[in-house]
């Protein structure tokens, strides 16, 4: 028994396990220092740019779609980016992905939005089967650039 | 001589003539319907998500870096994406990218951000020399998943 709901105000410490779980099984938890304080402070800001849906299986939290507003320059719409789909180990392949995504598009039809979008990576071969499942349009050859940090620092500062 | 400075009102249309140039080099100029208004309403919002630099060759519109607010739950914090950095064919290899770039990095100092990151085609050699300049670390392997417009109006009726 699958059920799916935004999040609510005490809930960040579950959403955080769910986020450290992906960051885990993607290999990047040593760089993951958000704290459960900064998701809600995101989540229930007063014009929050980010959203969250999560999934109960039997009323345990399971998982979680944790998205932001983007913007495609193509459309010149608004759009949902999803940042974070996560399933906890316990509960994955139980369809748990499968419903967050389905709800997240829900969302994106409330809010007239033409369309959602997320990255994958290309060796994730259940993510993908999951993603042709919804029709999403797949397009291969592109990198990740992150200018962060000191390396921002020293950037802005550079001379012309 | 190179001027950057944040888009005004009534610059959307020159603007546009830049987000189309970009999408042009990149082959999908027949997916580009946005309008010089769609910009300039988020660019202009109450709270808008997204921003633009413009750059001037001798007082001339030649490039934009368009971007929006973006989050990362590895951190917690809102950053800045980067959706199109683009210099109209005449003012290329002047050094436009470059300083707008520059100054993109100001913006998210500026702001407290404590990151940029942006998308790149794997092909595009010209973008990735600059970028390896800027010191941004570089992630291949990623894919790309749209779900838009009909499909996502399907996938988001479809039976559980």
């Amino acid at each position: 028994m699958i059920e799916v709901r935004p999040i609510r105000p005490g809930e960040g410490a579950a959403l955080l396990t769910m986020v450290r779980a992906l960051a885990e099984s993607h290999g990047f938890l040593d760089k993951q220092t958000a704290t459960a304080e900064d998701l809600e402070r995101a989540l229930f800001a007063e014009h929050p740019i980010v959203g969250c849906l999560l999934a109960f299986v039997d009323g345990k939290p399971a998982g979680c779609a944790f998205w932001h507003r983007s913007f495609t320059t193509a459309r010149g719409r608004e759009v949902i980016y999803l940042e974070d789909l996560s399933v906890l180990p316990e509960f994955r392949r139980k369809g748990v992905a499968r419903a967050l995504l389905k709800d997240l598009a829900g969302e994106a039809k409330r809010r007239g939005y033409p369309s959602i979008y997320w990255l994958m990576k290309s060796w994730n071969e259940g993510a993908r089967a999951l993603y042709a499942e919804t029709g999403a349009e797949i397009e291969e050859g592109l990198v990740f650039c992150r200018l962060a940090d000191e390396a921002l620092t020293l950037w802005a500062e550079k001379a012309p």
